[in-house]
Protein backbone atom coordinates (compact mmCIF):
# COMPACT_ATOMS: atom_id res chain seq x y z
CA UNK A 1 0.00 0.00 0.00
CA UNK A 2 1.41 3.28 0.94
CA UNK A 3 4.21 2.17 1.87
CA UNK A 4 5.16 0.74 -1.58
CA UNK A 5 5.45 4.11 -3.29
CA UNK A 6 7.15 5.73 -0.09
CA UNK A 7 10.20 3.04 -0.04
CA UNK A 8 11.48 4.39 -3.55
CA UNK A 9 11.81 7.41 -2.54
CA UNK A 10 15.13 8.68 -2.01
CA UNK A 11 15.74 10.44 0.99
CA UNK A 12 17.18 13.85 -0.39
CA UNK A 13 13.75 13.80 -2.84
CA UNK A 14 11.68 13.32 0.46
CA UNK A 15 13.20 16.22 1.91
CA UNK A 16 12.39 18.66 -0.82
CA UNK A 17 8.26 17.47 -1.33
CA UNK A 18 6.89 19.38 1.28
CA UNK A 19 8.50 22.44 0.02
CA UNK A 20 6.67 21.29 -3.39
CA UNK A 21 3.38 20.67 -1.35
CA UNK A 22 3.50 24.12 0.33
CA UNK A 23 4.49 25.75 -2.55
CA UNK A 24 1.49 24.31 -4.54
CA UNK A 25 -0.63 25.50 -2.27
CA UNK A 26 0.35 29.23 -2.63
CA UNK A 27 0.32 28.85 -6.19
CA UNK A 28 -3.47 27.64 -5.93
CA UNK A 29 -4.14 30.29 -3.51
CA UNK A 30 -3.10 32.53 -6.15
CA UNK A 31 -5.63 31.17 -8.54
CA UNK A 32 -3.12 29.75 -10.72
CA UNK A 33 -3.95 26.01 -12.39
CA UNK A 34 -1.45 24.85 -13.89
CA UNK A 35 2.46 25.63 -13.05
CA UNK A 36 5.33 24.91 -15.43
CA UNK A 37 8.71 22.97 -13.79
CA UNK A 38 10.26 26.50 -14.81
CA UNK A 39 7.67 28.42 -12.60
CA UNK A 40 8.33 26.07 -9.50
CA UNK A 41 12.18 25.26 -9.98
CA UNK A 42 12.55 29.65 -9.87
CA UNK A 43 9.88 29.93 -6.65
CA UNK A 44 11.75 27.23 -4.82
CA UNK A 45 15.56 27.85 -5.73
CA UNK A 46 16.39 24.92 -7.50
CA UNK A 47 17.02 23.51 -11.25
CA UNK A 48 13.96 22.82 -13.38
CA UNK A 49 15.21 19.37 -14.17
CA UNK A 50 15.87 18.66 -10.53
CA UNK A 51 11.88 19.20 -10.34
CA UNK A 52 10.94 17.13 -13.27
CA UNK A 53 13.14 14.39 -11.54
CA UNK A 54 11.53 14.64 -8.24
CA UNK A 55 8.33 14.90 -9.47
CA UNK A 56 8.95 11.83 -11.81
CA UNK A 57 8.97 9.70 -8.85
CA UNK A 58 5.15 9.79 -8.43
CA UNK A 59 4.14 8.83 -12.13
CA UNK A 60 3.82 11.10 -14.99
CA UNK A 61 1.89 14.16 -13.65
CA UNK A 62 3.33 16.56 -16.10
CA UNK A 63 2.50 17.17 -19.50
CA UNK A 64 5.20 18.25 -21.92
CA UNK A 65 4.91 21.72 -22.94
CA UNK A 66 1.57 22.49 -20.67
CA UNK A 67 2.99 21.73 -17.42
CA UNK A 68 1.66 20.43 -13.81
CA UNK A 69 -2.27 20.97 -13.62
CA UNK A 70 -1.73 22.00 -9.93
CA UNK A 71 -4.93 20.37 -8.50
CA UNK A 72 -3.87 17.20 -9.33
CA UNK A 73 -0.17 17.30 -8.17
CA UNK A 74 -1.44 19.06 -4.79
CA UNK A 75 -3.60 15.48 -4.53
CA UNK A 76 -1.15 13.07 -5.11
CA UNK A 77 1.33 14.60 -2.62
CA UNK A 78 -0.93 15.07 -0.33
CA UNK A 79 -1.22 10.82 -0.69
CA UNK A 80 2.10 10.10 -0.55
CA UNK A 81 3.08 12.55 2.17
CA UNK A 82 -0.12 11.38 4.46
CA UNK A 83 -1.82 14.51 4.45
CA UNK A 84 -5.44 13.49 4.84
CA UNK A 85 -4.31 12.05 7.91
CA UNK A 86 -4.88 13.34 11.54
CA UNK A 87 -1.63 13.95 13.53
CA UNK A 88 -2.45 14.50 17.40
CA UNK A 89 0.17 16.58 18.76
CA UNK A 90 1.57 16.89 22.91
CA UNK A 91 3.58 20.18 23.25
CA UNK A 92 5.87 19.66 25.86
CA UNK A 93 6.61 23.22 27.75
CA UNK A 94 3.91 25.58 28.68
CA UNK A 95 6.32 28.57 28.48
CA UNK A 96 6.19 31.01 25.90
CA UNK A 97 7.18 29.16 22.64
CA UNK A 98 4.69 26.69 24.32
CA UNK A 99 1.83 29.10 24.51
CA UNK A 100 2.48 30.22 21.19
CA UNK A 101 2.07 27.25 19.49
CA UNK A 102 -1.35 26.27 21.57
CA UNK A 103 -2.72 29.06 19.84
CA UNK A 104 -1.09 29.03 16.39
CA UNK A 105 -4.27 28.51 14.17
CA UNK A 106 -3.51 27.05 10.76
CA UNK A 107 -2.04 24.09 12.21
CA UNK A 108 -5.53 22.56 12.50
CA UNK A 109 -6.73 23.31 9.10
CA UNK A 110 -3.60 20.96 7.69
CA UNK A 111 -4.39 17.88 10.12
CA UNK A 112 -2.18 18.88 12.99
CA UNK A 113 -3.86 19.00 16.16
CA UNK A 114 -2.60 19.83 19.40
CA UNK A 115 -4.06 17.47 22.18
CA UNK A 116 -2.36 18.16 25.51
CA UNK A 117 0.19 20.59 26.96
CA UNK A 118 2.75 19.81 29.46
CA UNK A 119 4.62 21.11 32.15
CA UNK A 120 6.74 19.96 35.30
CA UNK A 121 5.94 23.23 37.21
CA UNK A 122 2.85 23.28 39.12
CA UNK A 123 2.06 26.82 39.13
CA UNK A 124 0.97 26.02 35.40
CA UNK A 125 -0.15 22.87 35.57
CA UNK A 126 -4.24 23.07 35.68
CA UNK A 127 -4.43 26.62 33.90
CA UNK A 128 -6.21 27.00 30.77
CA UNK A 129 -3.18 27.75 28.03
CA UNK A 130 -5.10 27.96 24.66
CA UNK A 131 -8.90 27.64 24.22
CA UNK A 132 -9.91 24.10 25.52
CA UNK A 133 -6.48 23.07 26.40
CA UNK A 134 -5.34 23.08 30.15
CA UNK A 135 -1.69 22.20 31.07
CA UNK A 136 -1.21 18.99 32.24
CA UNK A 137 1.73 17.10 34.38
CA UNK A 138 4.63 15.95 33.16
CA UNK A 139 4.43 13.29 34.97
CA UNK A 140 1.22 11.52 33.04
CA UNK A 141 3.02 12.00 30.06
CA UNK A 142 2.84 8.21 29.50
CA UNK A 143 -0.84 7.46 30.01
CA UNK A 144 -1.90 10.53 28.16
CA UNK A 145 0.49 10.11 25.30
CA UNK A 146 -1.33 6.81 24.87
CA UNK A 147 -5.03 7.61 25.29
CA UNK A 148 -5.16 10.35 23.36
CA UNK A 149 -2.83 8.42 20.46
CA UNK A 150 -0.41 10.85 20.16
CA UNK A 151 1.88 10.95 17.30
CA UNK A 152 4.14 13.79 17.86
CA UNK A 153 6.08 15.18 20.73
CA UNK A 154 7.01 19.47 20.37
CA UNK A 155 9.72 20.61 22.88
CA UNK A 156 9.33 23.86 23.85
CA UNK A 157 11.20 23.25 26.80
CA UNK A 158 14.79 24.78 27.52
CA UNK A 159 17.85 23.34 25.90
CA UNK A 160 18.81 21.70 28.95
CA UNK A 161 16.44 19.58 29.53
CA UNK A 162 15.42 19.21 25.67
CA UNK A 163 17.33 15.99 25.41
CA UNK A 164 15.82 14.35 29.08
CA UNK A 165 12.48 15.44 27.55
CA UNK A 166 12.94 14.11 23.91
CA UNK A 167 14.01 10.28 26.17
CA UNK A 168 10.68 10.76 27.50
CA UNK A 169 8.46 11.61 24.61
CA UNK A 170 10.59 8.33 22.88
CA UNK A 171 9.65 5.77 26.07
CA UNK A 172 6.04 7.36 26.12
CA UNK A 173 6.22 6.01 22.59
CA UNK A 174 5.52 9.05 20.22
CA UNK A 175 6.49 8.39 16.72
CA UNK A 176 8.44 11.55 15.86
CA UNK A 177 9.62 14.89 17.56
CA UNK A 178 9.84 18.94 16.73
CA UNK A 179 12.13 20.57 18.43
CA UNK A 180 12.25 24.14 19.47
CA UNK A 181 15.11 24.00 21.67
CA UNK A 182 18.51 25.41 20.28
CA UNK A 183 20.42 22.14 21.05
CA UNK A 184 20.69 18.87 18.73
CA UNK A 185 18.39 16.33 20.34
CA UNK A 186 19.44 12.46 20.03
CA UNK A 187 16.63 9.41 19.41
CA UNK A 188 16.08 6.97 17.25
CA UNK A 189 13.18 8.36 15.90
CA UNK A 190 12.43 10.93 13.41
CA UNK A 191 13.17 14.55 14.92
CA UNK A 192 12.92 17.98 13.09
CA UNK A 193 14.74 20.86 14.04
CA UNK A 194 13.05 24.31 13.98
CA UNK A 195 15.50 27.03 14.50
CA UNK A 196 14.94 30.64 14.19
CA UNK A 197 18.77 31.91 13.92
CA UNK A 198 18.83 29.38 11.00
CA UNK A 199 16.46 31.11 9.30
CA UNK A 200 17.62 34.50 9.95
CA UNK A 201 20.77 33.85 9.14
CA UNK A 202 19.72 32.91 5.58
CA UNK A 203 17.90 36.38 5.57
CA UNK A 204 21.02 38.02 6.63
CA UNK A 205 22.76 36.31 3.91
CA UNK A 206 19.86 37.27 1.04
CA UNK A 207 20.11 40.94 2.37
CA UNK A 208 23.87 41.10 1.79
CA UNK A 209 23.45 39.32 -1.29
CA UNK A 210 21.04 41.77 -2.95
CA UNK A 211 22.93 44.80 -1.97
CA UNK A 212 26.29 43.44 -2.80
CA UNK A 213 24.75 43.02 -6.20
CA UNK A 214 22.68 46.39 -6.47
CA UNK A 215 22.50 48.57 -9.18
CA UNK A 216 23.90 45.86 -11.71
CA UNK A 217 20.49 44.66 -13.07
CA UNK B 1 35.73 43.82 -0.69
CA UNK B 2 32.56 41.27 0.62
CA UNK B 3 30.62 42.12 -2.16
CA UNK B 4 33.00 40.95 -4.79
CA UNK B 5 32.91 36.97 -3.43
CA UNK B 6 29.20 36.94 -2.40
CA UNK B 7 28.45 38.12 -6.09
CA UNK B 8 29.60 35.25 -7.70
CA UNK B 9 27.77 32.66 -5.81
CA UNK B 10 24.69 31.41 -7.66
CA UNK B 11 21.49 31.69 -5.58
CA UNK B 12 20.97 27.09 -4.81
CA UNK B 13 24.42 27.74 -3.20
CA UNK B 14 23.96 30.39 -1.26
CA UNK B 15 20.63 28.87 0.49
CA UNK B 16 22.58 25.97 1.44
CA UNK B 17 24.95 28.31 3.76
CA UNK B 18 23.66 28.98 6.45
CA UNK B 19 22.68 24.94 6.49
CA UNK B 20 26.67 24.29 6.58
CA UNK B 21 27.11 26.72 8.93
CA UNK B 22 24.88 25.50 11.19
CA UNK B 23 26.01 21.86 10.91
CA UNK B 24 29.35 22.96 11.39
CA UNK B 25 28.39 24.54 14.88
CA UNK B 26 27.04 21.64 16.02
CA UNK B 27 30.10 19.48 15.07
CA UNK B 28 32.25 21.97 16.83
CA UNK B 29 29.74 21.70 19.75
CA UNK B 30 30.33 17.71 19.67
CA UNK B 31 34.08 18.47 19.68
CA UNK B 32 34.71 17.39 16.24
CA UNK B 33 37.89 19.15 14.96
CA UNK B 34 38.06 17.77 11.29
CA UNK B 35 35.02 16.90 8.84
CA UNK B 36 35.05 14.73 5.64
CA UNK B 37 32.44 16.16 2.50
CA UNK B 38 30.75 12.59 3.05
CA UNK B 39 30.04 13.30 6.65
CA UNK B 40 28.94 16.77 5.90
CA UNK B 41 26.75 15.16 3.30
CA UNK B 42 24.96 12.68 4.79
CA UNK B 43 24.18 14.95 8.13
CA UNK B 44 22.51 17.39 5.76
CA UNK B 45 21.01 15.00 3.43
CA UNK B 46 22.52 16.07 0.31
CA UNK B 47 25.63 14.61 -1.84
CA UNK B 48 29.26 14.59 -1.00
CA UNK B 49 29.73 15.64 -4.57
CA UNK B 50 27.26 18.96 -4.14
CA UNK B 51 29.37 20.01 -0.50
CA UNK B 52 32.53 19.63 -2.36
CA UNK B 53 31.61 22.25 -5.26
CA UNK B 54 29.56 24.24 -3.14
CA UNK B 55 32.09 24.87 -0.44
CA UNK B 56 34.81 25.04 -3.52
CA UNK B 57 33.22 28.78 -3.82
CA UNK B 58 35.37 29.94 -1.23
CA UNK B 59 38.54 28.18 -2.43
CA UNK B 60 40.52 25.28 -1.38
CA UNK B 61 39.42 24.53 2.37
CA UNK B 62 39.56 20.94 2.24
CA UNK B 63 42.25 18.65 1.90
CA UNK B 64 42.04 15.59 0.19
CA UNK B 65 41.78 12.40 2.16
CA UNK B 66 41.97 14.82 5.53
CA UNK B 67 38.69 16.71 5.55
CA UNK B 68 37.90 20.29 6.36
CA UNK B 69 39.35 21.83 9.12
CA UNK B 70 35.46 22.96 11.04
CA UNK B 71 36.53 26.14 12.91
CA UNK B 72 38.80 27.11 9.42
CA UNK B 73 35.83 26.49 7.88
CA UNK B 74 33.39 27.99 10.26
CA UNK B 75 35.59 31.54 10.27
CA UNK B 76 35.16 31.66 6.31
CA UNK B 77 31.72 31.07 6.33
CA UNK B 78 31.16 33.87 9.03
CA UNK B 79 33.03 36.71 6.47
CA UNK B 80 30.88 35.18 4.01
CA UNK B 81 27.34 35.39 5.70
CA UNK B 82 28.05 38.27 7.59
CA UNK B 83 27.97 36.83 10.68
CA UNK B 84 30.27 38.66 12.71
CA UNK B 85 28.04 41.91 12.36
CA UNK B 86 24.79 42.61 14.66
CA UNK B 87 22.00 42.86 13.74
CA UNK B 88 19.18 44.99 15.34
CA UNK B 89 15.93 43.93 14.17
CA UNK B 90 12.16 44.66 15.49
CA UNK B 91 9.13 42.84 16.22
CA UNK B 92 5.88 43.92 14.90
CA UNK B 93 3.38 42.31 17.14
CA UNK B 94 3.08 41.82 20.69
CA UNK B 95 0.93 38.64 21.09
CA UNK B 96 2.41 35.29 21.87
CA UNK B 97 4.75 34.60 19.14
CA UNK B 98 6.10 38.33 19.70
CA UNK B 99 6.40 37.30 23.23
CA UNK B 100 8.36 34.29 22.70
CA UNK B 101 10.43 35.94 20.16
CA UNK B 102 11.24 38.49 22.49
CA UNK B 103 12.26 36.06 25.22
CA UNK B 104 13.90 33.57 22.78
CA UNK B 105 17.68 33.58 24.00
CA UNK B 106 20.17 32.42 21.94
CA UNK B 107 19.08 34.68 19.31
CA UNK B 108 21.73 37.53 20.87
CA UNK B 109 24.87 35.49 21.13
CA UNK B 110 24.26 34.59 17.60
CA UNK B 111 24.67 38.27 16.81
CA UNK B 112 20.81 39.40 16.63
CA UNK B 113 19.25 42.53 18.73
CA UNK B 114 15.60 42.72 19.33
CA UNK B 115 15.98 46.06 19.67
CA UNK B 116 12.31 46.94 19.71
CA UNK B 117 8.71 45.27 19.64
CA UNK B 118 5.39 47.56 17.94
CA UNK B 119 1.77 46.54 18.76
CA UNK B 120 -1.13 48.61 17.58
CA UNK B 121 -3.56 47.50 20.75
CA UNK B 122 -3.10 50.32 23.25
CA UNK B 123 -3.82 47.71 26.18
CA UNK B 124 -0.25 46.28 25.16
CA UNK B 125 1.20 49.36 24.80
CA UNK B 126 4.05 50.67 27.51
CA UNK B 127 4.13 46.94 28.99
CA UNK B 128 7.22 44.97 29.46
CA UNK B 129 7.59 42.04 27.16
CA UNK B 130 11.02 40.77 27.22
CA UNK B 131 13.43 41.99 30.04
CA UNK B 132 14.23 45.31 28.88
CA UNK B 133 11.54 45.49 26.27
CA UNK B 134 8.73 47.84 26.17
CA UNK B 135 5.99 47.73 23.59
CA UNK B 136 6.10 50.60 21.77
CA UNK B 137 3.04 51.65 19.48
CA UNK B 138 3.16 50.86 15.74
CA UNK B 139 2.83 55.01 14.68
CA UNK B 140 6.52 55.31 16.07
CA UNK B 141 7.81 52.69 13.73
CA UNK B 142 9.69 54.79 11.16
CA UNK B 143 10.95 57.06 13.96
CA UNK B 144 12.45 54.26 16.09
CA UNK B 145 13.45 52.02 13.03
CA UNK B 146 15.75 55.11 12.05
CA UNK B 147 16.95 55.89 15.14
CA UNK B 148 17.78 52.34 16.33
CA UNK B 149 19.36 51.38 13.13
CA UNK B 150 16.50 48.41 12.27
CA UNK B 151 17.69 46.12 9.75
CA UNK B 152 15.33 43.19 10.30
CA UNK B 153 11.22 43.25 10.99
CA UNK B 154 9.74 40.29 12.35
CA UNK B 155 6.32 39.81 11.46
CA UNK B 156 4.30 38.00 14.20
CA UNK B 157 0.88 39.87 13.51
CA UNK B 158 -2.46 37.82 11.86
CA UNK B 159 -2.23 36.67 8.37
CA UNK B 160 -4.94 39.13 7.45
CA UNK B 161 -2.55 42.24 8.36
CA UNK B 162 0.74 40.85 7.76
CA UNK B 163 0.72 42.71 4.18
CA UNK B 164 0.14 45.69 5.35
CA UNK B 165 2.94 45.48 8.19
CA UNK B 166 5.10 44.10 5.86
CA UNK B 167 4.92 47.30 3.59
CA UNK B 168 5.30 49.63 6.93
CA UNK B 169 8.54 48.21 7.53
CA UNK B 170 9.75 47.88 4.06
CA UNK B 171 8.41 51.86 3.83
CA UNK B 172 10.58 52.63 7.20
CA UNK B 173 13.28 51.16 5.51
CA UNK B 174 13.81 47.94 7.17
CA UNK B 175 16.32 45.33 4.34
CA UNK B 176 14.89 42.55 5.00
CA UNK B 177 11.57 40.43 6.78
CA UNK B 178 11.41 37.33 8.78
CA UNK B 179 7.49 36.23 8.10
CA UNK B 180 5.46 33.96 10.84
CA UNK B 181 2.09 34.76 9.16
CA UNK B 182 0.51 32.00 7.68
CA UNK B 183 0.36 33.99 4.22
CA UNK B 184 2.86 34.84 1.61
CA UNK B 185 4.22 38.35 1.86
CA UNK B 186 5.30 40.45 -1.35
CA UNK B 187 7.60 42.63 -1.27
CA UNK B 188 10.82 44.05 -2.49
CA UNK B 189 13.57 43.52 -0.06
CA UNK B 190 14.31 39.77 1.07
CA UNK B 191 11.34 38.14 3.24
CA UNK B 192 12.22 35.34 4.34
CA UNK B 193 9.05 32.68 5.59
CA UNK B 194 8.84 30.54 9.01
CA UNK B 195 6.25 27.94 8.84
CA UNK B 196 6.02 25.66 11.57
CA UNK B 197 3.48 23.35 9.63
CA UNK B 198 6.13 23.07 6.97
CA UNK B 199 8.17 21.67 9.53
CA UNK B 200 5.83 18.97 10.88
CA UNK B 201 4.99 18.03 7.30
CA UNK B 202 8.55 17.40 6.96
CA UNK B 203 8.79 15.16 10.13
CA UNK B 204 5.49 13.52 9.19
CA UNK B 205 6.97 11.91 6.19
CA UNK B 206 9.75 11.24 8.18
CA UNK B 207 7.25 8.95 10.12
CA UNK B 208 5.51 7.33 7.29
CA UNK B 209 8.87 6.79 5.79
CA UNK B 210 10.63 4.64 8.67
CA UNK B 211 7.47 3.15 9.27
CA UNK B 212 7.04 1.76 5.86
CA UNK B 213 11.02 0.69 5.76
CA UNK B 214 10.82 -1.09 9.18
CA UNK B 215 12.23 -4.18 9.90
CA UNK B 216 14.14 -3.51 6.25
CA UNK B 217 17.99 -2.73 7.88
Amino acid sequence: MRGGNVMKIPKPVSKRLSMYYRCLEKLKDEGIDVVSSKELAERLDIKPSQVRKDLSYFGEFGKRGVGYHVDFLIENLEKILGIKEEWNIAIIGAGNIGRALSNYVGLREKGFKIVAVFDKDDGKVGKEIAEGIKVLHIKDLDRVVKEKNVKIGIIAVPANVAQEVAEALEKAGVSGILNFAPIKIKASIPVEEVDISSSLRTLTFEIIRKHSTKGKK
